[in-house]
């Protein structure tokens, strides 16, 4: 199997597009909500047709891949062999039932492990952003540049509610370092603001394919992904990851001690 | 003086969306920041020039006026006698320098303490609120309903990150009962997600100018504001507000003893 970055990610512009215009379209519709783990965990009907299309899509294009949907739709994935497509619908479905807005549909693909494309599409402002390492990052259609180096104190990071408010890990002690702490309610939204630099790093528990697509672009930009041991993310199960400019995991380390 | 709240609604109207229009066109130019109170309180050459539009604009068409105004070009306001009209050039100012975007530009008038009118214009997204008790509430021309009741847990709430870390007045408390907590960083943005419905309340530490305008809109569509005594804004000092439909309110009252 010959591999195609270019390919792979002209094919997630087209998917996450056509998936946008599906979710917003549909906004005007009655949506069935359930919950999941717990009763602010939701997931919709919306959540569940949209991962189906995106399955469809990968077996039809890339019928030796594997997909690790957040909705279960795909395989069962327990290793990184192969070629793996993961899948986020919409992410923060929460945002989706109670704003409407402030969610984001996306994809990243790995091959044996490494990132070779993501797609983040952040539905209703219309920001696509798409790429990898071998293939640069573009929003909307126009190149970005990998972030410059800040100090701590000078940029906004996002975090989450949770570990804010017990200071997990010491993240409250790092936002004091920081600019201020956002809480959106998105990865995929989160990772979006880190890659377009309106934030310079994002904390939370994170499952792979909230991790899998924003990685997957960030790596090309001078953004890093660890878990708090400070190994890249497993990709295989739920956990803590710091995203962010180099500065962000730094400060971080130095604060573990 | 005949007061005539549709005719101030007509002119905030006009005078947001020159000012919006201006700081957008502005977003190329260099920005001078300097800090105010503490190294994450910013006030820009922008912030400045904007609040002499206002000041301008004022001093002419309601010459009987005071003006309080987040920059002090405005007057000494230490009482609430007669029309006040309160504004907030760039709220959000933090945003604006790092993300330009998710900050608000707006005003509130008040009668003898009583709100008239107020007018938000979140300036990216390009979302103006404006209204007040006796004029109804529209979203970019189109009218806003009253918010409908809902209970603590079916609803996000907005935020101060310092609250939230270190649970003051219970506040962390209170979000747990919630649907999560959100933190966008400007006080103009959080009070339109409740106007809108997007949000059930916001709760931070607030300047009058930050609640001026939230306060007057919200008044008309069953939506509250309380000291952490319970009282109305006093408008005259900084102080914790509960902004909300009525449940987040009596779910922090409740919480305080």
């Amino acid at each position: 199997m010959k591999l195609e970055p270019l390919k792979i990610q002209h094919d997630l512009v087209a998917w996450l597009t056509v998936a946008g215009d599906k979710i917003r379209q549909s906004l005007t519709e009655e949506l069935q909500v359930n919950t999941k783990s717990g009763r602010n965990d939701l997931v919709t009907n919306r959540d569940k047709e949209i991962e189906r299309f995106y399955v469809n899509q990968i077996r039809t294009y890339y019928p030796e891949a594997r997909i690790y949907g957040e909705e279960g739709l795909g395989d069962e994935i327990n290793d990184l062999s192969g070629l793996i497509f993961f899948v986020d619908p919409i992410d923060g479905t929460m945002n989706f039932v109670k704003q409407k807005e402030n969610f984001a549909t996306m994809i990243g693909v790995y091959l044996d492990g490494e990132p070779i494309v993501g797609g983040i599409l952040d539905v209703m402002a219309q920001r696509l952003v798409v790429g990898g390492p071998q293939t640069g990052v573009m929003l909307n259609g126009r190149p970005l540049s990998k972030r410059p180096s800040l100090d701590i104190k000078d940029g906004l990071i996002g975090v989450n509610s949770r570990m804010l408010s017990e200071n997990i890990n010491q993240v409250t002690d790092l936002i004091r370092l920081s600019s201020g702490a956002r809480i959106t309610g998105s990865a995929g939204v989160e990772f979006s603001q880190v890659i377009m630099g309106k934030q310079i790093g994002y904390i939370s528990n994170l499952s792979p394919w909230d991790v899998a697509a924003g990685w997957a672009i960030a790596s090309a930009l001078n953004i890093e992904a660890h878990t708090i041991a400070g190994q890249r993310p497993s990709l295989l199960k739920r956990e803590i990851i710091i995203a962010g400019i180099p500065t962000v995991w730094q400060n971080f380390a130095k604060l573990q001690s």
